[in-house]
């Protein structure tokens, strides 16, 4: 029996290079061919052994779906091949990564597959304004949502909006309108409310708003994707924490 | 005018060392007292420097509320006299872990605030037996929710049964057959669902079950707080997955 490679799904975190874990560190370090998606952050690549083969395989935007098979069928040959295989994606590989998919695919052809997790935008870019995610004075828990599906099948924003969450949307900026009149069928126009766009990297950049005037602030701005919305009583604690030293504000 | 300290709040991952973060690390290196809770892994205290003073303040099951005010006190006295305060946590600092609070007492003295997200448990626990938290093919969105509110008002658990979400419940397991009933109004009893004590470390013990059947298996396993609970269609993807090898798995 040949040897087979195996392969590290990797959270490379929402930008910020220092937000990647000890662990990614020691993976990428091991990978003999990296697969890379466009919302990660090409800086993790300084991990990896000169020696190592680096595929770009962004698609942002949406490509085909032949994309993902072509990735799929990238990982399993390379592994296959007895190659060490690092995945890496933007955020974490198990939160809107399709991560979930490629460890089906790898698993089904019996390769060895380790998920490494990343921090996820939800986590880290609500936190570069100082907002967080729960709060006992005001929420008990965070959502976090897809504003863009792939069937074109949204999520129940009526229902989301009366769950008492904080709400967090990914790629929620082109339905932007329509999400915000949802919710306000349940949770109250001045609700705090937070678009950020290139969270955590030194070009990020965000209004803070409320619920009712997000849409047009958003638009006035000139923020687009990717972004993050942010939408719940703790975002009304928003300022501007150090950290991200060279981000702007614009408030 | 004094030298004023700052804060670090941070975030230590959810046992597993390896989780933290290079920020993480770096904070760590530059800590003069560190204040560390009880589910935050002490191995973390390896990237402090020597001769820093570490302050152990656990809580575990729910304290005084004097105690969160004497580590508030604490932070701010050491603050205001110039050192530089590192503020371990478990998971993030900013879900379920009382960052918000800290941070807003820590800026209302004047004291500069810097938080470093970690890997929360909702992440890096389900991930540990493949468990990906979002699905094309299954769900939109996950939830992190406390199934233990200090005011006793816990969440409308029929309305988040009916979200379509995959349900991450912290600190559920005093409320498991009430929470387990009251998602039973909308989500099908054969739904699956994990708990999963300790997770990430090498203590880590679970079940993988049916909604109907959690807390009698739990109860049979004999599994303890602090757990965390795992509900929807993605659970039904569990195995076991390498990374934490020393794991025992129990399914």
């Amino acid at each position: 029996m040949s040897r087979r490679g195996k392969a590290y799904l990797i959270g490379a975190g929402p930008g910020d290079v220092e937000l990647l874990t000890l662990k990614a560190v020691r993976c990428l370090r091991h990978a003999d061919v990296v697969l890379i998606d466009d919302l990660a952050n090409p800086e993790v690549l300084q991990f990896v052994p000169p020696d190592a083969e680096v595929i770009p395989v962004g698609k942002r935007g949406g490509g085909a779906s032949t994309a993902q098979a072509d990735i799929e069928r990238r990982m399993l040959d390379e592994a296959l091949a007895g190659r060490c295989v690092a995945r890496v994606k933007g955020g974490d590989p198990f939160v809107f990564g399709r991560g979930g998919e490629e460890m089906q695919a790898l698993l089904a052809a019996g390769i060895e597959v380790e998920v490494v997790n990343g921090i996820t935008a939800g986590l880290a870019v609500p936190a570069t304004l100082g907002i967080p995610l729960t709060h006992r004075d005001h929420v008990h828990g965070a959502m976090f949502v897809s504003g863009h599906t792939h069937k074109g099948d949204g999520p129940d924003w009526h229902l989301l909006a009366r769950s008492g969450m904080t709400l967090v949307i990914y790629m929620g900026m082109t339905n932007l309108s329509h999400i915000s009149a949802q919710l306000q069928r349940a949770m109250p126009p001045d609700t705090p409310a937070a678009a950020i766009q290139d969270g955590t990297r030194p070009e990020q950049r965000q209004v803070v708003t409320t619920l009712a005037r997000i849409a047009d602030d958003v638009a006035a701005a000139g923020l687009g994707s990717p972004a993050l919305l942010v939408i719940g009583p703790t975002v009304g604690l928003a300022r501007h924490l150090p950290g991200r030293s060279r981000a702007s504000t614009q408030t």
